[in-house]
């Protein structure tokens, strides 16, 4: 089973040692890794031409995979990576089965909202307001609904994902 | 034509007038504005329930637009709505016209890069950091690519993007 890598990973310093630590990771549970810097484009191409070729190289990776793992932690704010949640959307649509990771296990409300006194609790259908006053979304979720609702969500990092995977899939990777 | 119009307008406090407004600005263009809150659910339904509700409501409404416009701008940080980007990607899928837009004209490393000195101009094949240590994108866009290569880019609020969109698709708002 292939499985699209995606997430904000491609931007670490050691993004190439990374990406093959991670496909690595998915070999010993029998799936083929797909890592965004697999795709091989003329890196003397600069600004919007070589940007249009990374875009369709990842969506052709995509449309390749069986499914999607995609790294879902805050990335520069609270939100997950714009590129990454793209994917999900494209590989959702495609009726791709599709993951996420983030180490943040509490929701939303207690992640972002301003409240007073003891945020332990979510009171459901009470509204919370974050910062600069937008509504926080008060579903029980950690991580925004279109997310949460479409792919599987694993608190952890990649390798407690790709277990999770593999107790899903079994050992041969294949899609049920 | 149908514009599903996505962003985090939904959690502005005044996020259903602000809906109709945008409606309204759609229906000046002939074009028909779907905005994610006219979607009726059980409001008397929390947590994830209720979550998924809205999650199938709002895809439903993308299969039914012919093009999504997106409020691109950044959400609690740097990135736009993971929302947002989710459903852009889901409607490229589709093959839908997606558009974005944004306030935000200067390219992402002049955005987000530390830079030492002058940063009015990001040097092609050069490579830039961000304060946590991930590489900024330089390919002279806005927003990040996977977004930049698929959906048109407005630099400006909701009527400059509709306006451009009249333009491209005419008075009638139909799709060439």
């Amino acid at each position: 089973m292939k499985i699209y890598l995606a997430g904000f990973d491609v931007f670490r310093a050691d993004a190439v040692a990374y990406g093959e630590s991670l496909k690595r990771a998915c070999a010993e549970h029998g799936f083929t890794g797909l890592y965004p810097l697999d795709n091989t484009f003329d890196r003397g191409v600069h600004g919007r031409a070589a940007a249009e070729a990374v875009c369709h190289a990842n969506l052709e990776l995509i449309r390749q995979a069986d499914c999607v793992m995609a790294n879902l932690n805050p990335f520069r704010g609270h939100e997950p990576d714009s590129g990454t949640a793209f994917e999900l959307g494209f590989a959702t649509a495609l009726g791709k089965d599709t993951w996420g990771y983030t180490s943040r296990h509490a929701d939303l409300v207690q992640q972002i909202a301003l409240v007073d006194g003891d945020a332990a609790i979510a009171m459901p259908g009470e509204r919370y307001w974050d910062s600069e006053g937008f509504e926080v979304e008060n579903f029980g979720l950690n991580v925004n609904l279109m997310l949460a609702c479409t792919a599987h969500i694993v608190v952890g990092g990649p390798l407690d994902c790709l277990a999770a995977m593999a107790l899903r899939y079994g050992a041969q990777g294949s899609v049920p």
